[in-house]
């Protein structure tokens, strides 16, 4: 008979499975869900390798609603943003931000979570920890720290130079790259040691 | 004999009370660090309540070197900061930064460890966990979210408009404040449930 952890577990796989048939899933990240998928013992719930995005926001004195305008989950050419940054927005605000990976991993018992917790430090990542710790279900986040958020757009009316932008978006792009670094080195010591 | 726990506990919290003694410590963060030292199995080692900073960094192709070059625990006036970014700086970049509040709170068993994690939750923070989990040994982050990042000098050349710049200490303020409340929320819940 399968284990609680087992189905919890199946059931995770297959969605995975579902996004990457669907391509839903980024690219960057499949390989450590796919690593960690293999594993006896872990799970992703989720996973985002990190990205650059416009965000459109309504007003902050209402209730905060975001959507975004624009994702790209890899460095991305000036000219892509700025084109996206010239198309008209319905609310309020527009904003520019950079992200890093943030992952979900879930686990069967306190001494892999622990493990994970090593493997992460190893990786020199220094945010994230085990967030739910219950008796044969342990969920462990594990997220980068580079990170960009400034607004640019107000009722449509751009609030920086596009020069300004262009600098902005090379930053965010070096800070993917570094992003993408972090993620690597995690990847590699998952291989090795989740087993 | 005193356990390994509370010689641990008794050198953080001397730490603290020299902090305060000394105006190391910032005032928002202080109620919290007092109520957490005055139980008997929770202690913090580092805290912070969130601030609005300006900080000068190096070429980021070399090695990465940040230091403050204007920090505020609370809301801040706009002259402050214009001020403060018109004082030429040495390093090639200037930042402006808004970071949330960040404490990490030690305890002794898992238990303890899973009662904060509850709290957390209750007071909708999404950020953090147990990062250090041994034996008589929990160490747990507990941190917001709110957050903006841009650069706004280079080679002490302004990037940006005096008007932007004034909308995004607004917006640091606007989020110094969500900021502020749900530290506040976290801090009635650990009084209440920490004991």
């Amino acid at each position: 008979m399968k284990t609680r952890f087992q189905m919890v577990k199946e059931h995770h796989s297959k969605t995975f499975d579902t996004a990457v048939t669907e391509g839903k899933a980024d690219s960057l990240s499949t390989p450590l869900c796919t690593l960690i998928k293999k594993t006896r013992h872990f799970f992703t719930s989720s996973a985002c390798s990190g990205r650059i995005a416009l965000i459109q926001s309504a007003s902050k004195t209402t209730k905060q609603e975001d959507s975004f305008f624009g994702k790209w989950h890899s460095p991305v050419s000036f000219e892509e943003v700025w084109e996206r940054v010239n198309t008209p927005v319905e609310r309020e605000e527009l904003w520019f931000v950079q992200q890093p990976f943030i992952f979900h991993i879930g686990t069967d018992t306190l001494e892999n979570a622990r493990t994970l917790l090593a493997v992460m430090k190893e990786a020199g990542i220094k945010r994230g920890g085990i967030m739910l710790c219950e008796e044969g279900k342990y969920l462990i986040e594990v997220t980068g720290t580079h990170n960009l958020n400034l607004p640019i757009k107000k009722n449509n009316q751009l609030l920086v130079s596009k020069e300004y932008l262009s600098l902005v978006t090379e930053e965010a792009n070096r800070k993917m790259r570094e992003n993408e670094k972090r993620l690597k080195k995690f990847e590699k010591l998952c291989k090795e040691k989740l087993g």
